[in-house]
């Protein structure tokens, strides 16, 4: 069914009457739809739910191209993407208009609805400010960072799992949380990808997050476990290009101290959380989303 | 009753609960309110009317954040902008978080009301768009200067407009085209100050849209009047730093056709079918406020 919630967007597109942006969304790196699965797992494929489904990828849509405009990001899903090819302002641009077409088509939906998805645009909107704001020092406040990820990425998926209950007539909050959960894991994982996987997997250089003064998860474990002479090196090096021994000593000691374990485990637990959740639901496909999600590579 | 507007956006920024966007607010060159003004004179001041009134003003000053930063501009209302003061990218951020913040209490007004204004949203993001992709070159579209116009600048103030009728109980469709012509006056009206002005009120130098690669309105009067080597000269001129010879010519030619009185008189029918609609329906103080816009400094 995740063609009709395709079919759905490219009606929203060509709503909008204008040749331009429908040039622009035709090169406009399609992702895993991980939150239209999951608002079609849950509540099925009516109308309203395609609808809903769609309304929620187009707003994820935007976040992603003014995302990149902040984060001088050049490639998305290992395509260039739209700031790269047309530049920020079109980037932005594009964006502002999938957002107000995305709110607009919302209020066709339910007004219930309508509220769960906007809140979740502000908390996604003050978490990009405060991933910039944690972004331009050495934080190692675990807490600011849970509340950023949050913000940023698990509140557009909690709202997509609890609407989709709501829409399902099923009770909303097992799936609330299982939607939070799976959004936290998600970016701790993402969070941790930057750490092992290579630049060819990741299309940008490892440790990026680290280098660009981001202290994700396995940073905050790893600063904890450090003494005080190697946390005065290990801050030093924040924020800047690291050399090839720095990105070494870096990697060594994550593994001395299992940090990748460590958040790892972190991420596993919500999942399992998430998992036990849905069981009790009898909602199979729905743990199954979320095994899979903990085990995308490594 | 424009406290009270004032009072309900300090509100809304302070549910937020973010210091840092208290920061930026406090930084944000507050305008003429226009909107709310408008607003508060066609529906009175009851609680839902003073929310809609501080929601457009919010959704408005998020959408000049965003312009400031596709324009380029360092200058609003004679005060440093946001993009200035901190950057493209919190401005971005800013304005999101305007947009988003406006949109979730959109959702608790009414729904046709909220249907109304995030659908002037979509035109006017639609609207920056069509201005951008007009000013790639020379155009003397008159028709696709209106419609960009009318996306850009009258579709939120006709919003404006025809949201507060219904909130008054009263018939929606003068209000609406009062609003429209509104809004449509207002545009021609910069762009005619553009031209008329100098640069100590304007805060950028005169002519800077035709530099800047626009054709408004007075531009593409000008170009039907001049001859052909004229108009291959004027075209010449386009889009590039004009030198002074060159700035006075075009002076001159506008001079010369009385290009400023033909389109100020467009503006000023259109805010005469407004006063007129007004009249009609009893609403004195809102023929004011057209009368007002029309005599702007020139």
């Amino acid at each position: 069914m995740l063609k009709a919630v395709e079919r759905k967007i490219e009606q929203y597109i060509i709503d909008l009457d204008e040749p331009e942006i429908l040039g622009l969304y035709a090169k406009l790196p399609v992702g895993k739809r991980l939150r239209a699965k999951l608002i079609l797992r849950i509540a099925g494929s009516n109308l309203r739910v395609v609808k809903t489904a769609a309304i929620v990828e187009m707003i994820h849509a935007a976040s992603l191209l003014h995302d990149d405009v902040i984060d001088d990001a050049d490639v998305r899903r290992n395509k260039p993407s739209i700031n790269a090819l047309y530049g920020n302002k079109t980037a932005i641009m594009f964006g502002d208009i999938l957002y107000s077409k995305g709110f607009f088509e919302l209020g066709e939906i339910d007004p219930k609805i309508a509220q769960i998805i906007s809140n979740a645009v502000v908390q996604l909107s003050l978490g990009e400010l405060r991933d910039v704001s944690l972004s331009q020092s050495f934080t190692t406040n675990k807490d600011a960072y849970l509340k950023m990820i949050y913000q940023k990425t698990a509140s557009l998926i909690e709202a997509s799992a609890e609407s989709a209950a709501l829409l399902a007539g099923k009770k909303p909050e097992p799936y609330r949380i299982y939607g939070r959960n799976l959004g936290l894991a998600f970016q701790m994982i993402d969070d941790i990808l930057d750490i092992t996987s290579d630049s060819a997997t990741l299309g940008k250089p490892a440790l990026h997050d680290f280098e660009e003064g981001k202290t994700t998860l396995p940073y905050i474990y790893l600063y904890e476990k450090l003494d005080t002479t190697e946390q005065e090196k290990f801050k030093f090096m924040h924020g800047k290009k690291l050399k090839k021994n720095e990105q070494e000593w870096i990697k060594v000691q994550m593994k001395n101290h299992k940090i990748i374990e460590q958040s790892y485990a972190e991420a596993k637990a919500l999942i399992d959380e998430a998992i036990t959740l849905m069981s009790t639901e009898g909602e199979d496909a729905l743990s199954t989303i979320a095994k899979e999600m903990i085990e995308r590579d490594f």
